[in-house]
């Protein structure tokens, strides 16, 4: 990829125009979306146009993707209104200060891992113990938001007590406030399925019809803010967003007490592995549709930077977001100064549009973030993994469930924990096949599914994993219960074809097992030990120790040891 | 393996015979050992000896080995020194009821875990790790109990704190007190190398001569004792054991309070997996000698058993020791009755032994445990894995000096996250080599290593991992990187020969890059799928959506695949 100076040399009128334009679009998708965000973390709607500023710039300067657009996203902002409950009263200044805290060390943790050139760690999370996490928090944010659709007071951060408080809260609700809040919902669900045709009637290429729709949230914002404004309808009761003070934000590096560091440092840590998480998927798939590649390590610094300077700025944790990125790319946006343009925009309407929001009704910020969080949730999933295989419908279901039971973190935590518990129990038990010759061949086959032959007092065994602590128990019991079964066997043969690995755990136990066979008058041999395994063992004594022979083939094995036996 | 009521039928004098002789021996190891490792865990010495009734018998009915020992061992009287040192002061009666607590924690943790057929989990602790974490307690014992050898008090869970409070508790050594613990030391030493040739000289044979030599502490507690009290040694300021109550331990079930049974919560579980697992490796090189087996879930349930016992007969948590199992073994011991009987000697040892130990200098305890805990040191094992691998040693090293530095209990925690970390780390980085044919031949080789035949257009990749969570993105971004440096590739192949298993996050991966690379232009096929992992994907749509071919061998696609390109 080219550097940062050649990029900004070689850009050109026509990209300027792409990328002006890809801004445009974005800018009219951002600023219901960042007012709605803010909404759902329990902020001021301007934190939520702040977050979109900075961020999207210092993303620009030193993220690795193009066109990832980086700001507020639904899950990091339900995650983040999770963390900030348990320190401050939403609606206070602290609340506001925590919000912005918890941004610089979530930004902090993300650039340490970066610098550290720890991305790989984004690989530890299995994208289906996310895919249930990302589902269970569309459904919390979903049941969350509906408290703006009726009008009424609700909290929790989990399924139960969000549940309890609706319910609680029901005969209060507002009926005007539930008809603008359906109305919109009604609306950008037509304008998904049905304005694209609508438009395309007019003439509009596809592409361009299909950008056009993104504006709709707008068109639903404006269109209601008219209705509540000529009606006064917020004298009846309809929530408005009222006085969104305009300006930009200021910066601020206070040092925050270290008391409240310590209450954000855990939240703050799994902010930021789901935001990255989420970030690098989004910005792989859209790099692999252009031959481009996404560098994991460039990725976390491009985010902690991100966040530092959304800690800086009042604002709140951001990421890459998935909508948000497709707008841009599908728009033609061509280099990061897309990002650049748009986030003047924000910026703008920061500085002069905020007015206009006065009576812009929640319910419409509700409307905008079920629908965009309604895709989020897939619960075919299930189905999927059920068939394909339980361990990994365990670790989806789970994650699902202890979300929705006990909020985002256990969630996240439990998840993390679910997939690498079930891998290690999967790779533990490992499948290991005796084999025998295939007549007429040189070929070893499991002699459960194929008709092959075998030698009295010869045991084969082919070990389908790398050997390693987990598994090395295992296997040993499995070939200590082989020859319990059968005193008759002399020689023992492991096919090692499918080992990849062996760590000094699992060679300490060969090293147990070719003693303790060799003491029951039984001798221990390899076959088809690959390179890297061979060299590993050939750096130890054991090559010296073993009784048996390693054998290159395993039917060299079995026509040696079938002269001996 | 016989049940219970078969295995009385069949027993004979003979063999009633060889248990009673191998109780007898093991009996007179177990006094001292018991009194010692009560001291180290800072209880009265009685407490030992109950540790050594009860659960013996516990085991011997439930547990899965027939010649595994049960009771105090060094590492677990540790650990449990460290727990009690959090909640209550050494020597009072609080400290006595709270062992007994940690002891009936672990026993319900282990028996639940036994229950719910949780056994694999010991698997999980990487044995380099384990042998790290054993020589840094065996470190911290050795100098814990220092301070019995110079007659002064020190405390401290970790090396430096052990290490500033023996410097400064130097001053008020006592010289006669360092004589005697210096003498039983050589003695101890001398009778392990020498004595057994004295013995045999006298005409006894190698085995008895051995386990003649297991006396020696014996013999030297008695010596030492007969020393102090002839000489009243105790009015010069050596320590002694002092009044140890006659009798049998109590039964009691008291309710313990909440908060006692919270902070010990943690500490059982660590204890109970150090415990198992060190007891289950003992029980599989025993068994393993014999070819018999040793159930891993019976043997939680049998450790759960007799730390239940212990903790209602007023003891402290207990496991399979090695000494003591290896005595009992190599003493002739054919069933679990030889414990039965041991345990009956040890009790009547508490019921009417006890005054015998008034005299008993505190140094040749201190001096015991030394002598025992001085063999589980095995510096060596770093260099080995310096050797063999940088991970490994790695783990090693970590669990060794956290251990020292922080105590036991971050010491496994720590071990456990780094042998499982760096596992997932190894995997998640797999070997791929990029393959072509051998000339001449149908096999096809790392192209890196041998010179083989290419085609242009084609991308053959042999992929040495199972494919799963943490390492499809790295395998992803590898065969994206390979495409986007060779603009000419038409088609990818993955030879799928080691790849043993395969998870839906990697299946998802692997739909998307099948996706992607369609719309590049590039096909993906695979070769050489394993039966299991082919069976998983014909469970789900992938091989409908495949947009190239699966075949059947490496050289089936490199022929077909050379027509069409």
């Amino acid at each position: 990829m080219a550097g940062q100076t050649n990029r900004l040399k070689s850009y050109t009128h026509t990209t300027l125009g792409k990328d002006l334009t890809a801004a445009g679009i974005v800018v009219v998708l951002l600023i219901p979306q960042s007012l709605a965000y803010a909404m759902l973390a329990g902020l001021p709607p301007e934190v939520g146009l702040y977050a979109s500023v900075l961020p999207l710039i210092a993303y620009a300067i030193l993220g690795s993707s193009r066109t990832l657009s980086v700001g507020p996203v639904a899950v990091v902002s339900l995650m983040t209104a999770s963390a900030l409950g348990e320190v401050a009263a939403q609606g206070s200044a602290n609340y506001v200060t925590a919000a912005a805290t918890l941004a610089l060390l979530s930004g902090l943790f993300l650039l340490l891992l970066g610098l550290l050139r720890l991305g790989f760690i984004g690989n530890f999370l299995s994208h289906t113990v996310i895919s249930g996490f990302i589902s269970a928090s569309g459904l919390l944010i979903i049941v969350s938001q509906s408290k703006h659709l009726l009008g009424i007071n609700a909290h929790g951060d989990t399924l139960p007590e969000l549940g309890q408080s609706l319910l609680a809260g029901l005969p209060a609700s507002n009926l005007i406030t539930a008809l603008i809040g359906g109305a919109m919902i009604g609306f950008l669900l037509w304008s998904r399925r049905s304005l694209i045709k609508v438009l395309q009637h007019t003439g509009l290429s596809a592409g361009m019809a299909q950008l056009l729709v993104k504006a709709a949230p707008m068109l639903g914002v404006f269109l209601s803010i008219l209705l509540v404004w000529s009606m006064r309808l917020d004298q009846t009761g309809v929530g408005i967003v009222g006085h969104v003070p305009a300006g930009l934000p200021d910066f601020r590096l206070q040092l925050p007490d270290w008391s409240l560091l310590q209450a954000l440092a855990w939240p703050a840590i799994m902010i930021s592995i789901i935001g990255y998480v989420e970030s690098l998927s989004v910005g792989r798939t859209l790099a692999a549709r252009r031959r481009q590649k996404v560098d994991a390590n460039k990725e976390l610094i491009g985010l902690g930077a991100a966040n530092i300077s959304a800690g800086l700025s009042s604002a709140f944790p951001v990421t890459g977001g998935f909508s948000r990125s497709i707008v841009n790319f599908d728009a033609g946006a061509e280099t990061q100064m897309a990002s650049v343009f748009a986030a003047c925009g924000i910026a703008l309407a920061a500085a002069f549009l905020t007015p206009v929001f006065y009576y812009l009704p929640e319910a419409v910020l509700g409307a905008t973030i079920i629908v965009a969080v309604a895709s989020l949730i897939d619960f075919t999933v299930l189905r999927q993994t059920w068939q394909f295989s339980r361990t990994d419908f365990l670790a989806l279901f789970l994650t699902l469930l202890l979300t929705l039971l006990f909020g985002v973190e256990v969630g996240v935590a439990s998840g993390l924990l679910a997939s690498i518990g079930l891998h290690l129990y999967r790779t533990s038990e490992p499948h290991i096949a005796e084999v025998g010759l295939v007549e007429g061949t040189e070929h070893f086959r499991n002699l459960l599914r194929f008709d092959v032959h075998t030698q009295p007092g010869l045991l084969s065994l082919r070990i389908d994993e790398s050997l390693y602590f987990a598994n090395i128990s295992y296997i040993e019991d499995h070939i200590m219960s082989g020859i319990q079964k059968r005193p008759d066997i002399k020689h023992v043969v492991l096919m090692c074809s499918a080992v990849n690995d062996i760590d000094f755990s699992a060679l300490e136990a060969l090293e147990q097992l070719n003693h303790t066979l060799h003491l029951l008058g039984v001798s221990l041999h390899l076959s088809e030990v690959k390179g890297p395994v061979m060299d590993k063992l050939a750096r130890t004594g054991f090559l010296e120790h073993l009784h048996g022979q390693v054998y290159l083939t395993q039917y060299h094995a079995y026509q040696s040891l079938s002269k001996t036996s």
